[in-house]
């Protein structure tokens, strides 16, 4: 049986799959990536458990090579750059280095841009030429697939959309310091500082004013939506007015027939996605108003980030 | 000898071309596309011209095909659409109709796009997979390179980037009602309309103050900056700036390795140029900075569009 492994290395979790040829993914683990912070010892603890998982396979199979999605990682470099949320800092020659290790085809990619290529490859984007898939998690991700292509960049760094500079709103910074930066405000964290925002803006009573900022979650702003809490309303609109008019400008870039989300913020449903597609129509040029779709996800949760991953592999095999 | 018939259609102008595999226009003539409002007529007069031009042709060429750029031409359908400033409104079935004239490989695409195709294969975009061509006219467009193909879009509408919200200074209105649209800002038009702006905001002396806006003209803009006129050096600095953050939302989509400018707003050289670079390194996220070139076109000013028209037939010959 053919099979690909696929890694992706988060912040906090390493996850590993073992995924066929259909995108199924037949065993997985995880550990913590911050337990492992020099990287030698973080590639063997690699090793060992795709050694466990192999193991676990009723039948020997055939390792067709291993991908790996992970935050700044450059697929034409094969390197992760200064990555804010991984403990090595720099430019790390990640592949070089695992390749030493599990020598077999192998291949690197920002964690959005795999989630993108999972989806063409087994989820909404299989029929698709022309689509971006855009991850809300606690940054924002996107990864652009155009002429039925994954758009790379000359050198491994397309699709950094969360730093686009918006220049709207209230001109919050990201973390890396962009002003009015998409990611500040259209993310799981976006959200929460919008819920701030909007305190501040606006007198309402709500459930958030005796919560702190560190307290807070996604799914309680959700929740306070579905309760008619007038803050969460007002946030949930903001979020989404703002990442209408940046999906409108995403469409004049590519025009993509879909938007694929997936990601935290996504699980908010109808609460986030009616006001994007009603604000959508509105900010969009008349020539791709009606034709532009937003989809969700269509990859299970859990391993959808260890398929996109595996997916880097796949797409040489069909 | 083996020759591709390059059609631009302008607001002004149609020029016609006879295009070698070089890309050496080695026959062009034009005609006033206002006047043939009707399209049959239009047609025929082209029709005309063509014969004309392979007329005055030393030797009987082999006419591989005709390749056409046009103002919102989608490439997909073959068709122009809501065209402002062309006679024909609505829906124009313009290839089909033509090819009835015409038979032979026939395409058509944006004229941006067009023009990137002629940089890809005959300017400065030789050795380039990934570039973005901008053409700086009476409006902005855009033709956007990237893993070596010409980005199309869903249904031949990618690159209209000269209506991307840049939500940013005045919140001027495009020709289109885009409230902040970058072409109202970078653009030939953009740049005389900053010429007021900034007579509006600063008291400074100027030889504009006794020049009326439908007087205004691109080269005295450029000439009053070299004496040194106050309104006309802060005017290109307000464009390139605004340009530069464009140019720096860009990146973060295909990261490119170079814009390519062409257009009458370049003529102007380094009252724009400079700006633009020292603003664009300003604006880039670390990951990009000082990976992206500013070049000037590769391509004979009169003829750029006529080859860049050629091109859509003679990538299918390489």
């Amino acid at each position: 049986m053919d099979i690909v492994i696929g890694i992706d290395i988060g912040g906090t979790k390493t996850k590993i799959g073992l995924v066929d040829k259909e995108g199924n993914c037949l065993e997985q683990t995880f550990f913590r990536t911050k337990e492992y912070p020099d990287l030698d010892n973080y590639q063997n603890k690699i090793k060992t458990m795709v050694d466990e998982l192999i193991g676990e396979l009723r039948e020997t199979p055939n390792i067709l090579g291993c991908g790996i999605g992970a935050p700044n990682a450059s697929s034409k470099r094969g390197t992760i750059e200064n990555a804010a949320n991984l403990l090595w800092k720099g430019t790390v020659p990640f592949l070089e280095k695992m390749r030493e290790k599990m020598p077999m085809p192998m291949r690197i990619m920002n964690d959005a841009s795999a989630a993108a290529l999972g989806e063409m490859l087994f989820g909404r984007g299989k029929d698709m030429t022309d689509f971006i898939a855009i991850t809300l998690g606690t940054g924002f991700g996107a990864g652009i697939v155009a002429n039925g292509h994954l758009i790379d960049g000359y050198d491994g760094f397309a699709g950094e959309l969360g730093h686009v500079d918006m220049t709207i709103g209230d001109g919050r910074l990201t973390g890396l310091g962009v002003e009015g930066g998409l990611e500040a405000y259209v993310s799981a964290t976006g959200l929460k500082r919008t819920i701030l925002y909007m305190q501040s803006q606006f007198m309402d009573e709500s459930r958030f004013r005796s919560i702190a900022y560190k307290d807070l979650h996604g799914e309680d702003i959700t929740k306070a939506a579905e309760e008619g809490d007038p803050i969460a309303i007002r946030a949930f609109d903001y979020t989404a007015k703002i990442m209408a008019q940046a999906l409108a400008n995403f469409t004049a870039f590519t025009q993509p027939e879909a938007f694929i989300l997936m990601g935290g913020l996504v699980n908010s449903g109808k609460w986030i996605l009616e006001p994007l597609e009603r604000y959508l129509d509105q900010f969009l040029l008349q020539v791709y108003r009606g034709k532009v779709k937003i989809l969700e996800s269509g990859m299970e949760g859990k391993t959808a980030a260890i398929c996109g991953a595996a997916a880097l592999i796949w797409e040489n095999h069909r």
